[in-house]
């Protein structure tokens, strides 16, 4: 019997792409197995999808409920010990609060829940339960994202003074301008999707990454969407001010009607002796930018870099990593604090960048309903 | 002697930028000789800087006005027939408007006035003088940005939807963090500067270069400025909000203080059937992004491309031509306007452009100062 | 217990960069499960390994001769049925030759031998032994180089006239100037690394990759060499002079000493009708040239890309993948085979592509030693 | 009348591309007035010629000759002092020989002439006359070229150690399949063209280039050609094997069956300390390379380039100059070098250059017709 840390899995059956990308991510470092879980809501369908995947039937459960409750009468070195949550986004509080009312670790997608009430009810089911959270906001786990975060922390930008991070997609184009489509599809719908499209969606990856590499926090923001259609009732598109301090300004553009572009987000940050800049298509690359110096081009894996980037890099220079291990140095994080070895601080990202999310959403749709004026975020 | 248009140059001596500039511009395609001008508010100076470039001291002149009367006195084919002004931005109006009254074609550098109200009542003026006007919006001369003009006039876009546009400089940045500089480079000084410093000098450029390529005008704007300082009196960052109508929004970001960028104008027109990306760093590459299409790529000179921006080009693909040969596309359409030749309507930029940026420069401001409230541009 | 095929590994113990390519990749679709091997020459070294990577002690052994007594012995359903070598190149041949001769499936590290002749031996050996056999030439299993192929094969390129390859390192500078590193590293040990290092190590690569994307096979070749000094056996630096077909030529140029390179392996091929442009370090990128066309920039995961291509993509446009990923995609093509699926004859690089890379070395030597000739290649 | 330097052209007239390629930049810097010639054989075009750029007919003579004669009788200060030859190939040679004889500077497009006897004969004729001479091999005017040169005199690269210069073109490509159209253009035609025509064409350029940037000269060489059809009489493509000294080599590859390429110039130079690349579509970029550091990206206009570099450079980083701004620079160095300046031994290429490019064609096609071997260069 393998002697990995049992991971069960909520949801990502069937061709899920976020299935593929949590179970490649668990096994890269050689830390979890994914043992078992509830795929799917059908559970001849969880079982099918067993057999694909390759493991046994003995852990596949029905519903969360039936997992919890003969999980836990188990031993401890038998039962399953962390589980993520890839459900669709409306159950991820439910599952995440059972999880860890009944003492397992919980890696949780992203939204973290579809309010921000919901998203401060956790964090206090967090504190009481004493057990390892993690949110997948997956970008903050590339090397040069981790360089970049220790790079400003160092000093090496001087005081930050103006913040510019792009989150542009062209995806929703062709659906948003066919009246059936955009009335059908659950994205659009608030029933499902929550109030926000385009800022819940990947507003909430620009927020996490402006806050994680900077190290500052977002005091107040104006922001201004687009609904596109008169008939459609969530954004797709918008821009949001950011206010860091009364001099420290910023801004997130976000897009789905970008027509064409795939997923292009990008990251500057300028700072009183530096900038530095990044793209995710392109995440290998780190520029720095210095008053009358030739830009310095910095990659993943070379002795420059700090020890928390070159952990998150797995081969020499000039073999490219991606966005699977990306996730996998998260999942890395998250099995060294399962298994109380030291991390990182910025290891994984847990409920604080949780609960800054749902609050960025709710903010941003507040300002924009009110004419875009003006909102404090929570501190 | 020569048979090409008489130009005189007003400004520009000694190692200006600015002179080089337009005098390489001028002579690029041997339509214009420069013959005299004030090259310096000092008479000597004017004539030394004439040996310099290699010209004859009979046209240098001690002021405008000596300029104006003894050139009005010559016959039609002695005289100077276009005048460029190079000169400090606040003598850009008076000047101006006494060439078109003494029926001189002129060709100002930006900003054109140092207010909306001048700019008006110099429209007045050359309504009246029927005279050429160009404002030298340089980077309206380059191929791919005519290229860009003219497959969006065309509607390969489609209708736009989002415009995003970037301006950012990081010269300022050593300046703006130390006391004594801040308090006295004339840039950041009210009295010779005008009222704003970062939107008056390149968020010009970006508002001039949005309205031009898609054809849209920008009905109303919400700005949010940076002036970094309490002691600092002109903007050296903003953002601003645009909409062009109700569901058609767009972002124009300046800055001075990006540290470490040098001229890094980048403009994205996304529409519903595809978007256009281009960078002034690089300004030989065209990107068109398409729906599940492959990513292409217009470089200038080829038979793809339009006839006006063809015209603009001078030898065949590959071979890389920059802002001077942008600016000469400039002055070359100002030849044939001279000459009465048939000319591109966007071939240099002109009044209605010179107006639009001081109506710029003043809304901007004023939605700042009022709370980053949004306010209409006039029509 | 797993359903997965159960993989053995030889070698690659430790912090084997080797060694983690392939455990990620063997996982990544779910296929493999590494269940054991001889990570060590030192049995306790291969056992406290497997603690690492949370596996079991049962079929951890000694060696490969007790692996392969035991292993057989047990119930088909129990037993290691493909083994990765991760050895020392000396040892590859051998190894191989003797799990194929016992039934094994083989994955195998290139070199696949250390000579040619050794090569042709194990040719023989699999065409008795009828499993599979794969060696790892994992820059084949990306999927722009997928569709690389699958575009010429279907004459988007039209005939090919003109290849260009490069694969520019420069991780040898530092030790080939100090005389004592160069005379002590194992690399330059013609003893232990063969006749050729620059050429064995990545020469192979560029000849492989030329013949995968091409459909060509290299007729004839010159090669100049660099030892750079008299007293170092091996090349570091070399180029070689192709000839397909009369008219059809080619270079491959190869070096260890181009300071500062890391992996900048690219590939060029040009047709009467298009060319197309890959480089390893931008791994998600295909660039597509035409006449007269504007360029066309291919990126994986989109409709227009090959059925093969697609398959090697695990997410959306714009989510980049990298080398582990591209060695993923190999395994999964020797799952599929060794479950008798269907597979593209291209999905991984079998016995012939070994042959005739250790066929390119002697020859390049060969053609070297003979003061830069034209030699051969066997058919 | 104006005080600059009177310059004639021979050749140029109508579209010429090379004619607005010299005249502009002759212009570019207030050195050179355009006042004559003879642009084109028949009389009355060049006259009408004039008209359209707008110079005088005083100084447009029927033939060279004429232009001598009468020249040659007028007063020092009212003659043409230099004169720019861009005739076609065949015609350079007698041209320039003519011109020296009869004490005028020149300027000389490539190449110099059509046999490497010719060359050396020009190069006695020079050296009795003592005037200027210059061969435009116009990239050398980059200011990141230049930057480049000074870079490796200064020993920032170490000793080199590689060299790889590549030159790919496609313009051939439509025309070298069709029989008809090959055998009439006179490129292709050696009676008109020579005895080489990619080597002749842009090979000379890769020559000049890798010899003025890295200092070193070419020992011997090593040429495979590609002729593409056997009725074909010029190479189109070719690869040389440059062998600087013993353990120093490099190569250089050029093409004009490179489908899709438009005039893809680039070197990379890599010494012991560091490597050095350009490319000459983006030639305001120069990137350094040095084991684990950061990449370096240079850029023109800034204070860490030479004073030769910078003197190239007309305006601040970020605003792009390009091939006109090169020749520009050329132009400027020869209007020093008449005016008895001090000028920089690189700042034009000169007879030396003209010589090494008809040594470098002969033994190229002298190696390829030897069946691919070895043939010294002349010292």
């Amino acid at each position: 019997m393998s002697k990995k840390i049992k991971l069960g899995i909520l949801g990502g059956g069937g061709d899920s792409l976020i299935g593929i990308l949590h179970r490649v991510a668990s096994s890269m470092f050689d830390k979890f197995e994914v043992v078992g879980g509830v795929f799917n809501p059908a559970l001849e369908e969880s079982e099918k999808f067993s057999e694909e995947i390759g493991i046994n039937r003995d852990k596949i459960y029905k519903d969360l409920d039936h997992l919890i409750e003969e999980e836990t009468k188990l031993p401890a070195e038998d039962r399953i010990e962390v589980v993520s949550i890839l459900t669709p986004n409306f159950l991820h509080f439910p599952m995440a609060k059972k999880l860890l009312e009944n003492g397992f670790h919980v890696i949780c997608e992203k939204p973290m829940t579809t309010s921000y009430k919901e998203a401060k009810i956790l964090e206090d089911t967090l504190n009481k339960a004493k057990t390892i959270f993690a949110v997948t906001y997956t970008y903050t786990g590339y090397p040069m994202i981790r360089q970049m975060k220790e790079m400003i922390a160092a000093g090496e930008l001087g005081e930050i003074q103006k913040i510019d991070v792009q989150y542009y997609q062209g995806w929703i184009n062709p659906i948003i301008h066919d009246e059936e489509q955009r009335n059908s599809i659950w994205r659009l719908d608030p029933e499902k999707g929550g109030i926000s499209c385009c800022m819940g969606d990947i507003g909430t990856h620009a927020l996490d990454m402006v806050e994680y590499v900077s190290g500052l926090q977002v005091e107040k923001l104006l922001a201004d969407l687009n609904y596109v259609y008169s008939d459609n009732k969530m954004d797709v598109d918008g821009t949001v001010l950011l206010r860091f301090s009364e001099y420290v300004k910023g801004v997130i553009r976000t897009s789905q009607i970008a027509t064409g572009e795939e997923n292009n987000f990008t990251v500057k940050i300028y700072g009183k002796k530096a900038g530095l800049k990044w793209e995710q298509e392109n995440p290998n690359y780190l520029y720095k930018l210095e008053d009358g110096q030739p830009m310095k081009v910095l990659k993943p894996g070379h002795p420059y870099n700090s020890a928390f980037s070159l952990d998150g890099t797995k081969l020499p220079p000039g073999h490219p990593e991606g966005i699977f291990d990306a996730m996998g140095n998260i999942y890395k994080g998250v099995a060294k604090a399962i298994k109380g070895e030291q991390y990182h601080p910025g290891e994984f990202p847990g409920i604080k960048d949780g609960v800054r999310g749902m609050n960025f959403i709710e903010k941003v749709v507040d300002s924009h309903a009110k004419g875009n004026v003006w909102v404090a975020m929570d501190k």
